[in-house]
């Protein structure tokens, strides 16, 4: 009766948080989830590990999965090469595991072309459901600051549109708490669970 | 910064236990919601209530409130109306309440019609995740029996896939904190929440 896996998508602004939040969820043993490791051009600084903190590849053989059809997503930052090999995460699917990827919000616009059925999950930066509150009541902005606060909001909301959940990453444990709730919650999805329900009685 | 109160509703086949786990989460604190009382014309009974346990009305009432589209879902049971009355409801979720409704899977599907919005979640019996294992290993039932069983899986099957999430009631608490977490997260729903944010930049 096994079912496949789901794939997580956590992602939101730069600076938001992603990794701590991501880091901590995986100390976490409440909830069995595999993270997907990233593969990237960048020179592997010391301390970090193949396969652990990065796939270290050249810009060749990055550039040839690209061609092949192996990255799941991919980004080009300041000359260097970031994205999820698909290997990887269609093979933890398939064997049932739930896969967490961690990414910047563009990358996973274009995981969700591909996989649609996944949860897609927008970190908040904290500040942002206070925005109003901060704006009108600390008066010491001057209107250029305010300007520029209230653009950036305005894309945030919008990035956000396109993701299933929204959490605030207030604290890191609230974060996390409402993330599992989420992973939790998904698995009870109908869609998710029906098929396992009609293999039960034979219709599959 | 007040959001419209959301719509959950309990249901799943007769038996399930409904009114015990719906019970059950009207006695916890840790989740706040109202729950909307039916309307029925059946007597009341000793130690009943009108407004608690059911508003108590004469056919003629009932039917007028019928008429005047004030049902949000009924149904004949026995020679006897029962139904949810929209204009608590209404006035709840307005009020930016949580309303509960724990309702047979016919008035679900009415209400889901109206209600779009509102969170559908199945209550399935225990014994429908271990259907195949309790038939194949036991031995004991004749032909006609299995068949039975099997159609009544079949049903509730086809039922649950109207819903958004299935809940097993294998043991109260389980069935109760599943609701929960569903709950929790169906807050953190874009959809539910991005018209907020968007209050907050001033874009409503």
């Amino acid at each position: 009766m096994s079912a496949k896996g789901m794939l997580i998508v956590l992602s939101g602004p730069s600076g938001v948080g992603k990794g701590t939040v991501r880091k901590a969820m995986l100390n976490k043993s409440s909830i069995r989830f595999d993270y997907s490791v990233s593969m990237t051009t960048r020179e592997m600084r010391p301390g970090e590990e193949d396969g652990v903190d990065y796939y270290f590849r050249t810009n060749e053989q990055f550039e040839d999965e690209i061609k092949n059809g192996g990255m799941l997503e991919y980004a080009k930052y300041v000359d260097h090469y970031y994205g999820t090999p698909l290997k990887y995460v269609n093979e933890k699917l398939e064997a049932g595991t739930d896969v967490l990827l961690e990414i910047e919000v563009n990358g996973a616009m274009q995981v969700r072309e591909k996989m649609p059925d996944g949860v897609y999950i927008f970190l908040t930066p904290p500040d942002l459901p206070s925005l109003r509150r901060r704006i009108t009541h600390r008066g010491t902005d001057d209107a250029k600051t305010i300007d520029k606060r209230m653009e950036q909001a305005k894309k945030e909301i919008e990035m956000m549109s396109n993701y299933d959940y929204a959490v605030v990453n207030d604290k890191i444990p609230n974060a996390v708490k409402k993330i599992e709730g989420i992973i939790r919650s998904e698995h009870l999805r109908v869609p998710r669970v029906i098929d396992k329900y009609k293999k039960i009685i034979g219709e599959d």
